[in-house]
C-alpha cells in the first residue's frame, strides 16, 4: 500500500540543487530574506502561514538531511543547523516548522527499519511532503489499541508543532497494557484525524502547534516505528539530543536576530541621550559597552551550538555502534549549548531596548517579537534541570538520563 | 476669565471621602480591582480607555494630593505613591494616567504663583478635571511667541502622556529669543489644539501618550507658569524627582503585579516537570529557589521607593527653604529606588515564565503584558545615566544636576 | 554557688554611659576607629586579638542589650545592630565577637528562667564578662549525661565562635536517650574545658572560632537553659532569627566597608586608564556607572536589615505572647535581608578592584580582606535554602520551619 | 659581540623532544603536576620561585614557539596556549612566567630584523635563556638617550613581569625628543641594571613582577628592536593580541582550576546541609544546579580562547601581508575570549565556596588563591574598555585601535 496523500505536492518546477555549501547558503539566505519581508506583519496576525510554508517547501531545504539513497541531499546536521539558525534570525516560528520536519525525518531514520526509511522518505522526497508531529510524550490521552495486525488510535495530543497544514505526522500513543508509548507515522489526512489550530501563545505564533485529535484512526503495522515496550538503542536516543539542539539553534537565531536588529536601530534611528555629550547614539560610551556585553552573550552560544552539532554528526556516523557513553558526551555538549543559548536569547531580546531607546517600542517595528519568541520557546523544558544535569555530570561523571528532554 | 471647559464633569453623585488611610486604601483597592477586571482585554486592544478614566475620576483619588485649601484631600505624596503602586499592579497604563494627573497638579503648585494655585486647582477639584501633559522638554518644535500681554503657541509636541481624553494640559514651548522653555497650563479644548492618538508602543498601550499639535493657540498671561528664562528654585526642581518617583512606583507595581500573577499561576495551574520527582509545581526545589530570588528583587524596590517618598514629602514640607543640597539628597534617594525598581520590573516580568511553564504563555492570560509594560516604560530615560549619577555622588559627593530627568 | 570566674574583669575605670543615641554612636564610632587602626595588620597575622577584645569590653557596648533590671542599658536590638554594622565596616572579625556576646545574652534571656536571667546577667554586667559559644547544633559529638542533680559533659564541639579568650560559654551537648540537645551556660574556665585556637580560615580570622573540648565537665542544674526534649516556644525560636540578623549585619558592614575603601582608593590613588580620555579616575564614565551599581547593591541591604531589626524588636516586645505566625513574619524579613546582604558583600568586595585598578592589590592595603571575610562568613548556611524558604513562603504562605538556621 | 650571560644555563642533561602533540602534552602535564605539588605553600610564602623556574626550563617548553630555524620546536601558538592553560590550572603565577618568556620571543620575531631573530633566539635556545620584560608602556620614567652608535638607558620601570631571576629582558624607554618609545633587548645582568623584587600583590604572587632600575645602561645598536618614532606594521601590532590572549588563557586556566578543585572538594569532603534531605553533598539539587551554572561559565571561555588562538596563528602565517582588517578580526576574537574568560575566572573562583561549604575555607587548602590570582590578574586592563571595543565594532564596524592593550 502506497503512502498516499490526498493532497500531494508535485509542483511542475524543479527544486534547486543543494549539493554544495554555496548552494545551501544561497537557498538559506533567499528563504530567510523572503520570510523576513513580512515577519512583523505575520507575527502580529499569528495563525497559519500557508504561503510561507510553501516558500520553505520550494527552497528544497526540506530534503537537506534526507540520505541520498532516498533522493535527499545527505547533508550533515551541522549544515542543517547552520541553515536553521540563519532562518530563525528572520522568523523563528517558520524556522521551527522547517526544523521539525527534519526532526521527523530523523525520527524515521533512528526509530524505523530500513524498509520504513525507504517507504517513508522516498515518498517524502518525491511528493515533497512537509512533516509535523503529535509526539508529546507527556500527553498520554491518545491511546493505542491493538486491532488485528494493526492498531487503532484514539484520543487527543497537545503541543503538536507543525501539525496544522502538515502532510504527514509522526505521533505517539499510550499503550495501557504495557504502560509505554507506541510511536508511528501516517498521513495527516488519514480518516479520523482532525487537527485544531488552537495554539495561541504570545510568541512563536506561527508554529502550527495545534492539537491533534485521533478518532479510531487506523494504523497499519508497517506504520509503527516503535512498538510499545520496545527499548531504545543509544543511537535511537540521539533523537532527543537532535531535538534539543534544534531548540538551541532557534534560541541562537533569535539572540542573533535581536542583536542585529537592535544594532541596526541604534545605528540608524536612535538619538543620543541629552546628557551623553555625544552627537550620535553609537558614540555613547554606555551604549558601546552594553552592546559589547550582548555580543559576548551571543557569540559563545553560536560557538557551542556548532561544537554540539559536530558531536551529533560524529555520533550519527557511528551508526548502531554508538555507546551510551558517546551518547552521553553528545548530551553534555548539547546541554552546554542550550543553557548558554537560552540565556542569550532571553537577555539579548530584552536588553536591546535599553540601547535603542523608547522610540524603538513602536509596534510598527515589531522588535518585541524576539523576546516573545524567546520567552515562549525557552519554556520547552526547564533550564534548571539542564543545569542540574550538567552539574551532576561535573560532580559524578554521570551522563544525563536519556529521556525525551535530555 | 474662568478656566472654562466645554466638556466639564460635574456628576450628580458625590465623590467618596478620602481623609483617612482606610478610606484611601479602600478607594484604591476598589479602583485596582475594577481596572484588573478587564486589563487583559484592554491591553490586547490598546487605545483610549474612556470608561476606565471615568472610574479613576469617580474614585475621588484625583484630588488626593491637592491641598485642602483648594478643596483636595491634602494627602502626602507617600500616600499617593502607595495608591499608585497598588493600581499599577493591576494596570500600569491607567496608573500612569492617574499619576500624571497628580504630577500636573504638582507642576502648578511648584511652578505657579499662589493665585494660579487657587485658579487652576479649585477649578480642577470643582469640575473634576483630569490633567494630561505636553511638556516633553526634548521636543522643541512647539514655539512660544509673544503676542500682546499673552502668547501664541504653535507646533507639535510628542510623547504627551495623558493628553488624549484630558480636560487640561500643562505644556512647554520653545522660546527662540531666550533659547529656553515657557511652561503653561490651559484647557485641552482651547481653540487651535489638536490631540492625536498616535501612540502605538507594544506596552503601556493605554497611556494616551499621543501628540499634541498647537496651531496659533492663544495663551493668556495668567496661564504662564514659568516664563522663558526664569531660573527654577531648588524647590521647583523637585518636580523632576516627583516624576522620577512616579516612574519608579509604576515599575515597582509592575514587578509586584508580575510576581503575584506568576505565583498564582504556578500555584493554581502549573504542572510539575516530569523529572522533578514532586507532584505539585510549588514543591519543585528550583521553582521555590527562583521565586525566592524574584522576591528579593521586588522587596528592596518597594522599600527604597517608600524611603524616597518620605524624602520628597520632607523636602516639600520645607517649602521655599529647601536647599540645593536637600534637593540633592532627594535625588539620590529617588535614583537608588529607580535603579532598583527598573531592574526588578524587567527581570521579574521576564523570569516568572520559567516558573509557570509554557502553558502560561497562552495569549488569553495576557501575562506578557507585564514585561511589555516594564520594557516600554523603563526606557523613559537611560538607567546607565542614573547609575552614573549615583556613582559620581559616591565618588565626589556631587549631586545630580537638576534636569527634567534627574 | 556563685557564677565564679578565676579571671574576672573589674577594671578600676568605670565604663561609659550608653543611655542616649549620641552616647552609643560615639562609643561605637570610637571603637570602630580603634579597630580600624590596625585591622590590616591583624588580618594578616590572624589569631587571637586579646588587646582588641579589651577595647570592646572597655567600650561598655557589651551591656547594650542587657535589660536595665540586670544593670545593662536595655537598648533595642535595632540599636545594637546599627552599632554592629558600623564596627563590621572596620573589622568584621572583632564585630563578630561583639555580636556573639550579645547573642549569648539573648540566649539566656530567651531560653532561661527569670532566676537564671538574674544570675547570669547580673554577673555578666558586674564582672564585665565576655561570652562565647559552643553551641554548633550540627556537631553532636559532645554528650550530656545525667549525673545526680546535674550533668556531665564530654566530647568536642567545633566552630565555637568567640570561645578562645572568653569568660563564659553557652554550649549544647547531645543527649542520646532523648535524641535531643541540652543547652547550658558555664564559665569558660570550668574544670575539664579546654579551648583550642584551631580556627584557620582564610577570612574572619580573628573570630576566635576554635574547638572546645569537654572532658567530664560538671554542669549544675541551674546552669541548664534547655533540658533535653524541651520544646521551644515561638519566642525562644526568635534566637535563630537574631543570630541570622547578626550575620546579615556583618555582611552589610563588610559590603559598606569595601565600598567605602574602594571609593577612597579610586578617589585618592587610582590613575585613569590611558584610553579613557579623562584626567582623573573619578571622571571615567565606566567607573562612575559601576560604582552606581555597587551603591544599589549595598543600600537595599542596609534598609532591609533595618526593617528586619524592627521586626525582631516588635516580636521581642510581645514576650511570650508572640505567635508562630508573628515569628514566621520575622523570619521572612530576616531572610530577605540576609539574601540581599549576602550578595552585596560577596559582589561588592570582589568588584571594587575593577574600579581601583591593579595598584590597589598591593598587600599593604589589605583590600582583599573584605572579600575573604565576606566569602568565609557567608558560608554559615547555604543561601539557596534561604531563597527556597522565601520562595516557598511566596508560593504557599508557609513560614520557614524554626531551626538553628531559619 | 656575543649575547653574553654571566650565568648561562647549559645543563648536562638534554631537554625532552617536543615535536609531537603527545610529547608536548606529556611535558605539559608533568610540569603542571610538579608545580601543583607545592603551589599552596608557595602561594602562601610568595616571592621568587627559583626551583620552579628551573622546572619550567628543564621541561623544554621554553622553546615551544621558537622557529625550528633557530633551534626551537616551531609549534603553533594554539599549541602553546593549550599548554599554558593547563599549567595555569595548577599555578597561574608560574604559568605567567612561562607565557611571558614566549611573549618576549614573539617580541623579537615581530619587532626585530632577521639577523636579530638569529642573534637573540639562537642564543636563547642554546643557552636556555629565560626571558622577562621591562616594557610597561605607561611608565615613561626610564629614558633612552642617544650615545654614539648606541644608547644609554636610565630610569625605573614598574610592573616588570618575569624580571626577577630572568636571563634576558625586553624593555622600553622613553625618547623625549620624538615623544615615543624605544624597544630593546639585553641581558638582565648588563652593567647598570638592578632588579627589585618589590611586587607584593595579594595574588599572582610569584610572577616576579618587580621593578627594573636602569642606571646609564649601555645599549648597542643591534639590541634595538624598535627605534623611537618607528611606526609599527599591522603584523607587529599582533603582539598586543598575543599578550592579551596570554592573559585570557591564564584566566581560563584559573577558572578551570578553581572549578575542578571545587568539584573535588564537594565530592570528597563536603557534608550535605541538614535541610537538604540528601546524604551526600553531590546529590543536593542546588549544588548540582550551581555547578552546572559554573560549568557553562568556564566552557565558553575555553572554546573562545581556542578560536582566538587559531585566528592568531592564521594571521601570523600571513607574515607581513597581514592587513589592518585581518589584524582587527584577530583583535575582536581575542577581546571576545578575554571578556568571557575574565568573568569566568572571577565568578567561578568566588562561587565555588557556596558549593563546598565553610570547611573548605581552611587556609591549609589554599582554595582562595584562585580568586586572589584571578582578581589581581584581571586588572591588567579594564574590561569595560574591552566591552566598549566590542560594542563599537558591532555598531560601526570599527576595529579596536592597535595599542599595547588592544
Amino acid at each position: 500500500m502506497p503512502f498516499h496523500h490526498s493532497a500531494s505536492h508535485r509542483p511542475g518546477t524543479t527544486l534547486p540543487t543543494l549539493s554544495s555549501p554555496a548552494e545551501i547558503e544561497q537557498a538559506t539566505e533567499a528563504l530567510a530574506q523572503a520570510l523576513a519581508a513580512n515577519a512583523i506583519e505575520r507575527d502580529r496576525a499569528g495563525g497559519h502561514a500557508a504561503a510561507e510554508r510553501e516558500l520553505i517547501r520550494a527552497s528544497g531545504l526540506l530534503d537537506l538531511t534526507t540520505p541520498r539513497a532516498y533522493g535527499g541531499w545527505g547533508q550533515s546536521w551541522e549544515t542543517f543547523y547552520a541553515s536553521l539558525r540563519r532562518i530563525a534570525q528572520a522568523d523563528s516560528s517558520l524556522a521551527h516548522l522547517y526544523a521539525f520536519h527534519h526532526l521527523q525525518v530523523a525520527t524515521i531514520l533512528l526509530y524505523g527499519k530500513p524498509e520504513q526509511h525507504e517507504f517513508f522518505l522516498r515518498h517524502t522526497v518525491e511528493q515533497r511532503l512537509f512533516w509535523g508531529n503529535a509526539l508529546n510524550p507527556n500527553d498520554k490521552r491518545a491511546l493505542a489499541i491493538e486491532d488485528g495486525e494493526g492498531w487503532r488510535i484514539s484520543g487527543p495530543k497537545s503541543y503538536c508543532s507543525g501539525s496544522v497544514g502538515s502532510d504527514s505526522l509522526t505521533f505517539s500513543a499510550w499503550h495501557e497494557p504495557s504502560q509505554s508509548l507506541l510511536i508511528g507515522a501516517l498521513p495527516s489526512d488519514r480518516a479520523g484525524i482532525s487537527i485544531r489550530a488552537d495554539w495561541d501563545a504570545f510568541g512563536q505564533k506561527q508554529t502550527d502547534s495545534g492539537s491533534v485529535i485521533f478518532d479510531h484512526v487506523r494504523l497499519q503495522a508497517h506504520e509503527v516505528l516503535v512498538r510499545p515496550g520496545q527499548a531504545p538503542t543509544p543511537r535511537a536516543t540521539l533523537r532527543s539530543q537532535m531535538a534539543q539542539l534544534i531548540l538551541t539553534n532557534l534560541y541562537v537565531g533569535i539572540a542573533r536576530g535581536a542583536l542585529e536588529e537592535g544594532l541596526r536601530y541604534t545605528r540608524d534611528s536612535s538619538r543620543p541621550f541629552f546628557a551623553s555629550g555625544v552627537s550620535r547614539a553609537v558614540d555613547d560610551p554606555y551604549v558601546q559597552q552594553r552592546y559589547g556585553q550582548l555580543a559576548v552573550l551571543v557569540r559563545p552560544a553560536e560557538v557551542l551550538a556548532d561544537l554540539a552539532a559536530q558531536a551529533i554528526d560524529q555520533a550519527l556516523a557511528l551508526g548502531d555502534a554508538v555507546t551510551a557513553e558517546e551518547r552521553g558526551r553528545v548530551a553534555i555538549a548539547v546541554a552546554e549549548a542550550k543553557a548558554v543559548a537560552h540565556r542569550a536569547a532571553v537577555e539579548v531580546s530584552s536588553q536591546i531596548f535599553e540601547l535603542t531607546g523608547a522610540s524603538a517600542t513602536s509596534a510598527r517595528f515589531g522588535l518585541d517579537r524576539f523576546w516573545r519568541n524567546a520567552r515562549v520557546h525557552t519554556l520547552h523544558d526547564p533550564i534548571d534541570y539542564k543545569l542540574r544535569d550538567l552539574g551532576r555530570h561535573a560532580l559524578t561523571g554521570a551522563f544525563p538520563e536519556p529521556t525525551s528532554y535530555s
